[in-house]
């Protein structure tokens, strides 16, 4: 509760999830009414702009259940335990497009969602890309997923008409368009 | 499910909040097997690039609970029972900074985490600005906000510096400005 004036009189953890965890915390405000605090809890993750020299990135389209339809993301997942961001990212690229990446740069660090959860994601720079022998490894979670290839600037085309509707991907894209502006 | 190939067994309401509820579902997967999804169900909601004549933007920094920061970000606000993302726009503007617009153009709208909570978010701009005469109109969970009004290209530098952190207003800057680069 450091630097919050808040003081906490109970935490109740209400459900542990796969991705996240509902955690219920009573506090006194500092005007000593008490209060309800409801947050979903997770552990973060990283996100890669996979950007080969051509100019091209790497997205992946999938069947995201919570809103019922394919959505097009940069590859990303969130991060093991004991995994840094860095590494997560290295991981995520390989297992949902087949790519490996030489080098890795940290573009930008980002809240999802501060009103209600703690998720924290980082984002990447991934260049020097190879294709794998094994291709992809994907969790069957991930069994709709298919890759796509897309000019930078194409993928910011499908930004504006509403055809690329995903946060994370909607900054990776505009970050990567910002510090790259030939491509 | 229509469009998932998924069939819904069982769903259990886990917990009904203030800003999302948790829902648990036990679905069929197309190979048969049973699995789980946990969904933070979201009534969605409305962000604002409140953009004066001068070039400049409305800002409100306050503490986020879930970080236990205090964190910048364009107004926003979820969308009240019955409400059009344009009519929380405008509400949401004038309780959070006390100013009126007369015109909103919708920019764009995205999902801020599709993998596990259904939140939509409606981006608009908001010109042909005014000062209530009642100043902001604040909630108490809202009572440490503060405004900031800076430059556009000002609030972007922050993001560069990685002193904005907020996804939607991450967003919010970069869409406006790639819309009015003269800006």
């Amino acid at each position: 509760m450091t630097g919050t004036g808040l003081r906490l009189l109970r935490r109740e953890v209400l459900y542990q999830g796969k991705v996240f965890d509902l955690v219920v915390e009573r506090v006194v405000l500092p005007s000593g009414r008490e209060a309800v605090r409801e947050v979903a809890r997770h552990p973060g993750g990283a996100v890669v702009v996979a950007l080969f020299d051509d100019g091209t990135v790497l997205l992946v389209e999938q069947l995201r259940y919570p809103l019922g339809e394919r959505v097009v993301e940069l590859p990303a997942g969130k991060l093991d335990p004991g995994e840094t961001p860095a590494e997560a990212a290295a991981r995520e690229l390989e297992e949902e497009t087949g790519y490996r990446a030489g080098r890795f740069t940290p573009l930008l660090s980002f809240y999802t969602t501060p009103g209600f959860c703690d998720e924290h994601l980082h984002l990447f720079l991934a260049t020097d890309l190879e294709a794998l022998d094994g291709g992809p490894r994907r969790e069957e979670a991930e069994s709709s997923m298919t890759l796509r290839r897309l000019r930078l600037q194409e993928a910011l085309e499908l930004v504006d008409q509403g055809r690329i509707k995903d946060a994370k991907t909607i900054i990776g894209l505009m970050v990567a368009s910002r510090k790259m502006p030939a491509l």
